[in-house]
């Protein structure tokens, strides 16, 4: 009775390894084959994507030069125009963009993470991504305006013009994460279709840096604090302007991006970060400000090298960060006048279209 | 003529962005379905994997438990369990493994890079960053050694005893990159499907904190410069140490990877970083290195927490660094026990099978 039970038993567990082998097997040969398939699929629409691409730069460029040789009604030319922008809006901006190629991924990226791919598939998994990167800068807007007014406020209450240099240091800490995590995130969104401007980026390079170095800095030492800590105190008064303005700039370029993608003349992956780009309209009443700040950053940088060169403070950090924010300061006023140059060319081509139009 | 010819080509362009724009309509929705329809593949075969995933343990349970009632005979047993290994072995090491749930990305991961998905489809693609992981890991471990051996060897033949600030300090800026990019692959690896041990992840956020701590570290000032440098000293001994213990260890653990993948035990995405994940045989002569190693590293950690309560050097700095070097030292010293006493309950259990059939 024994040696049956043993043998039933043994016919039945023999039977279900063999059938979950089987399966297994079955399982492997379809993830392959799903794998390859859509690999396959993917590298076709990914041409179909390229080619549309092309052929839509190339009807816009055939219709502009019809309509210089008048061989093209004004009006016929500009319905064909908005059609070809709503297209090229679809194909960069819907489903099929997962397909179109992105840029590759850059260095400061690969040194990071290796060569992971990071693109997502699928308008709303970018989205989310863009999204996230949105609450991200949020969120660090306000630490950006709170950390270093806290410190400063302390400074003249409680310590009495000295700072301890512990709350400093995790002050740069912080700040040596928050450029890491701003430069990765921007890689990615680039990697996944954005038009953020490569300044940006590189500007975020150019304050991981200055963080870094700014956290060797001697805080405390001779001659005496108040003067040692002249550098810092200029720092930390130059990072809660950038607060202030990073504050105001996120609110108000959300909003511009929330109306331009409402419009349609935007992608939705596209960045407004720094300090123009994809602002529009009210550019002129934000550039003020930009200038400003852009002004008073290349002057904490010139005192910064000032006070080096000065002897007060003769480390070379302070040469560093000094050369860095005036580095930076160009960068960013380059980087608006660019801009806005390129919006009032624009402007100049459209009015100049208009007016021939008219006369025509 | 100029007429007709207008006409003609304006018909002609009208036609040609008519089928652009059809044609771009047409990519959208092939795009949409495409993503849809892998979306829902995709789906079938992770909940296929994941019920073969349990039958398998399920079967496993079922012959033990056969084995100890007596009604399985011992040799059908050992031959079933081997089939069930194997197709194990496909299932979490062949392509169907993409579709097995991996580890949710850590928090590590999220706050540096945001929530975007680092997991790989397909086995290629995830045995190539594995691949980069490894050789990142070599590139690290010669520098890891040439560094700080570099800097003690200028140290007592041109500095006479008193480095300077700025090389040190590229140092330990060179070790937080270099911390912060292990890091972030070894939770991408998680992410991948590798089991690193959670330890040896927590202990590069150690090593990570230690060398932002040591950033801030006074290298130079009162009372006198080689007092000032003995933590200094240590530390560079110690990752010295560390360097040659890490060079012997990657080549060490990855021959033994390869032949455990040639032998079919180990899934190739795991990783065998840190001290005793996946050695085996040789893991009794690799113990002493590995015992001595810690014993240094808590040595040291001691030596620095007595350097700074002995009010020689009282910076901070030099206890928080202390301390994380006796945690460090007390994680790897239990994570290495931890392997070692595993080992030896599966050795036992195996010797207790085989005596049990050989008294049967």
């Amino acid at each position: 009775m024994g040696d049956t039970e043993t043998e039933q038993s043994e016919i039945v567990v023999e039977e279900d390894v063999g059938r979950v082998v089987e399966q297994v097997k079955e399982l492997q040969e379809a993830s392959s084959s799903l794998i390859s398939r859509v690999a396959k699929d993917e590298q076709f629409l990914r041409q179909r994507a390229l080619s549309l691409e092309s052929s839509i730069l190339k009807l816009r460029s055939s219709i502009d030069s019809l309509l210089c040789n008048n061989r093209l009604d004004p009006k016929l030319a500009d319905k064909l125009e908005d059609e070809l922008n709503r297209a090229r809006c679809i194909l960069v901006d819907g489903d099929a963009s997962s397909f179109l190629p992105g840029k590759a991924p850059g260095r400061f990226l690969k040194m990071f993470i290796g060569p992971i791919n990071v693109r997502a598939t699928g308008k709303d998994v970018q989205l989310k991504v863009k999204e996230e990167y949105n609450r991200f800068k949020d969120r660090t807007a306000i630490l950006f305006l709170l950390f270093p007014s806290t410190l400063l406020l302390l400074r003249s209450w409680i310590w009495n013009g000295c700072m301890p240099a512990f709350p400093v240091q995790l002050y740069q800490a912080w700040l040596l994460f928050l450029y890491t995590g701003l430069a990765l995130r921007e890689n990615i969104l680039r990697v996944n279709g954005s038009d953020i401007r490569p300044w940006w980026i590189y500007h975020h390079y150019c304050a991981k840096l200055m963080a870094l170095v700014s956290l060797t800095w001697e805080i405390k030492g001779p001659p005496n604090c108040v003067e040692k800590q002249r550098g810092v105190e200029l720092f930390l008064q130059c990072a809660m302007m950038q607060g202030v303005a990073m504050l105001l700039q996120n609110r108000y370029q959300r909003q511009r991006l929330y109306t331009r993608i409402a419009l349609g003349k935007a992608k939705r992956m596209d960045v407004v970060w720094g300090e123009t780009a994809g602002v529009d309209g009210q550019l002129w009443m934000l550039c003020p400000i930009l200038f400003i700040l852009q002004g008073f950053e290349a002057y904490v940088g010139l005192l910064l090298l000032q006070t080096a060169i000065g002897g007060v403070v003769s480390e070379w950090q302070v040469i560093v960060c000094g050369i860095l924010l005036v580095l930076m300061a160009v960068g960013n006023f380059a980087n608006t006048v660019g801009t806005l140059m390129a919006k009032s060319r624009v402007k100049a081509k459209m009015k100049r279209g208009k007016s021939k139009q008219e006369t025509d």
